[in-house]
C-alpha cells in the first residue's frame, strides 16, 4: 500500500466543493489537545463565526463532530420523542431522510408532499397546521440537494410558530450560499454541512438551536437515544471557555479547516457571498441555456448554488460525467432516486463559484456534448 | 478573527497523541468527490489496512466518519435490542459509557464491576454469566483510557462464547499500540480511534464486525434507533469498489490522514509497533520510578501506552500540568473522575511514542518538580 495521492478535481457537483488552499493549509497543522487553551479559544471563535454565518445570536450554536446526517440526526434526536406528532415536508431525497429519523425516534410523522424539483408549497403545511393541532414540530428543507429547490423558509416558520410549532430545518447547501437569517425567520433547530458552500472539508455539520429547542430539549421525558448527540451533554463541551466538560473528542484539524474557512467568509462579507454564487449563477444559466439545456426547477425557487438540469435527450448520462471526469478533472453530480440518469447537478458551492469554473464546466460541456 | 495558529506541542497525554508529518500533510491534499473511483479505491485500501491492523479477516471492517464515541454507539446501537440483557464491565470512565449506551438503547446492563485503574476480574464475568444464563452480550473495555489498565479481552471473549454470548470491545487505545487478536481472540463486535496509537488526527472510529455479529444486526425484530449509524445502511456505503451506496458524505480529507497512518504502520510493521511502545514505556518507566513516582495499575495490567501514575505527595497537580503546556509545550493528561487531581495519565501513543519524547518528560518533569 502506497501514500495516497488524488487526482485534482475541479469540484462542481453537489458537494464536497473546491476547497481553497488556505483551508487546505490549516488542516496541516499541528494537531494540539482538544483540552488545550488555544484550542478551547479557537472553539469559541469558532461558535462566533457560525453565528454570523447563520445570522443568529443563538447561544447554541456549534460544530456537531460529524457529517451533515449526524447534524440532522443531532436536531431530531434531541427534540423529537416518543408520540410527538411532527410535520414533515418531502420534495426530495433530504425530506424522506428526515421522515426516517422522526419515525426511528418513536415520531408520528405527518407527510406534507411536493414533486421533487418543486419548492414546499406553502399553502399545504398550512393545511396540515390546521389539521393537526397537536402537532409540536415542523421540519422541512431550505435547499433540497437532490433538486437544487429552495423553499420559502421565512413563511413555512411563521406559519409554524402561528401553530405553537417548533422548526427544523436543513441547510446543508444553503448556509453561506444563499439568502438564510436564522433568527428573523424564526428557525428553532438548523443544522448544515461544511462540505458546500462553506468550502471546508467534509466531516462537520454546523447546527444551532433557539432558546425555545432547548427548553423542549432539556425538559424532556425520555432521555436521549444518542449518547454522541445528546445535547444535554454536548453542550457542556461547548460551553463557553474554560468551563468545558469531557465529552468526546472533537476532530481537530477538521476544526482548523472550518475556522480558516470561516475567517475567510468574514473577510469576503456574507452578503457579498450570497452575490458571488448568483451571479457565477447568473452566467452558469446564461450559457447552458444557450446550449439549449433547461432547468428542472422554477426560475423563482431555483438556488443559485446547485443547478440542476435535464439532460439533453439521446446522450448516454454516465458517459459524460465520465469523460468529464477523467479527460476534465471536473466533477458534476448525478441525480439521485427517480432523478437519477435524467439530471446533472452542477454545483457553485463556496471556493467552486468562481468565474474560471463557469467557464470551464461550459466550454467541456461544450466539447464532450459535441463530440 | 485571524488565522488560528496553534503552537507546536508534543503531546503525551491519553490522546490525540503526536501526529506525524507526512499524515498532516496528507491532510492537506486536494478534497476530491466521495464517490470519485480515486476515493473508493483509497477507502477499499483503507479497509483492508484495518483488517491487518485488527488481525482479522472480517469483511465489514471500516471506519465510522465520526469520533470513537460514536464507534462506541454504533456497536450498541446495532448490536442491542430492547429487552436485550447486557453484561458490562466497568473498571473506569468507558465502561460506565458503554452502560449509559446498553440502557438508552432498551436493553438491560448487567454490571461487573472493578476498581479503578485495576483489570476487569475474569471470574466475575464468569459468575455473572452463570447467573444470567439470558445475556446476549459480554460488552468490556480491552484498554481503559481513563486508567491505563488493560483486562484479559482473549478469556473474557473465551468466556462469553461458552455462554453464547456475543462480545463487544472497546479498543480504542489498544489498537496498534499493544498487542490486540480480532480474529484469534474472538471479539464480534470492536471500535477504536485515530487519535490514539494510530496517530491520525481524531474524528474517526475504525471498527470491525464478525459474521455472529452482522447477523444479529441483519436480524433485528426492530430498526436500529440511529439513521446516522445504522450498519445495514453504511455497509452499503463502505461495499466493495463501484457497487456504493450513497448514505453520508465520508471526511474525505480526514480519512487522507487515516490512510497514511496505516500505510505508516504496515512499513514499521504492527508487531514491530508493539514492541516500539513497550521498550518507550520500560525506559519511561525506569525513569520515574528513579524519581520515586507509582504506577497507579500492577504491572502485569499495565497498558505501556498509558501511564498512569500517582502524583506526588504536596504537588499541585494543575499547576505542574500548566507549567509543562506552557514552558515545554509539553502536554501530559489530568486524571478523570474519582482520580482527578490524584493521578496523571503520561502517553505513549503511537507518533508520541518516541526515545526523544521519553527524554524530554522525565527531564521536564525532573525540572518542574523541584523547582
Amino acid at each position: 500500500m502506497q501514500s495516497f495521492n488524488p487526482p485534482v478535481r475541479t469540484l462542481m457537483g453537489p458537494g464536497p466543493s473546491d476547497v481553497h488552499p488556505r483551508v487546505l493549509q490549516a488542516m496541516a497543522r499541528p494537531t494540539i489537545g482538544h483540552l488545550d487553551p488555544f484550542f478551547i479559544e479557537m472553539m469559541d471563535q469558532t461558535k462566533e463565526a457560525l453565528k454570523y454565518a447563520f445570522k443568529t445570536e443563538n447561544e447554541l450554536t456549534m460544530p456537531v463532530s460529524a457529517p451533515g446526517s449526524a447534524g440532522m440526526e443531532t436536531c431530531f434526536a434531541n427534540l423529537v420523542e416518543p408520540g410527538d406528532k411532527v410535520i414533515v415536508c418531502i420534495n426530495g431525497v433530504f425530506g424522506n431522510r428526515m421522515k426516517e429519523n422522526i419515525t426511528r425516534f418513536g415520531g408520528e410523522a405527518v407527510v406534507v408532499e411536493d414533486k421533487w424539483g418543486e419548492a414546499v408549497t406553502v399553502e399545504k403545511v398550512e393545511q396540515a397546521l390546521k389539521e393537526n393541532g397537536d402537532a409540536k414540530i415542523v421540519a422541512f428543507v431550505h435547499a433540497e440537494t437532490s433538486t437544487g429547490a429552495q423553499s420559502d423558509a421565512k413563511a413555512i416558520c411563521a406559519l409554524a410558530h402561528q401553530h405553537s410549532c417548533l422548526t427544523i430545518v436543513d441547510t446543508v447547501t444553503s448556509l453561506a450560499g444563499s439568502e438564510l437569517r436564522v433568527d428573523e425567520w424564526g428557525i428553532d433547530a438548523i443544522y448544515s454541512g461544511t462540505q458546500k458552500c462553506l468550502s471546508a472539508p467534509p466531516g462537520i455539520s454546523p447546527i444551532s438551536f433557539s432558546e425555545a429547542a432547548i427548553h423542549k430539549l432539556t425538559n424532556r421525558k425520555t432521555p436521549v437515544t444518542s449518547w454522541f448527540l445528546d445535547l444535554n451533554l454536548v453542550m457542556g463541551y461547548w460551553g463557553k471557555g474554560a468551563k468545558r466538560a469531557y465529552h468526546h473528542t472533537a476532530p481537530v484539524n477538521t476544526l482548523y479547516g472550518l475556522h480558516e474557512s470561516l475567517v475567510m467568509l468574514m473577510e469576503e462579507g456574507l452578503e457579498n457571498t450570497w452575490d458571488r454564487h448568483k451571479q457565477n449563477h447568473e452566467t452558469l444559466k446564461a450559457n447552458l441555456e444557450g446550449m439549449g439545456i433547461k432547468f428542472v426547477v422554477n426560475e423563482q425557487d431555483r438556488l443559485p448554488q446547485l443547478n440542476t438540469v435535464w439532460i439533453p435527450d439521446g446522450v448516454d448520462d454516465a458517459a459524460v460525467r465520465s469523460t468529464l471526469l477523467n479527460e476534465y478533472n471536473l466533477e458534476i453530480g448525478a441525480g439521485l432516486g427517480d432523478l437519477a440518469g435524467k439530471v446533472w447537478r452542477i454545483g457553485l458551492m463556496g471556493y467552486s463559484a468562481r468565474k474560471e469554473n463557469v467557464l470551464l464546466a461550459t466550454a467541456a460541456l461544450k466539447e464532450v456534448l459535441s463530440a
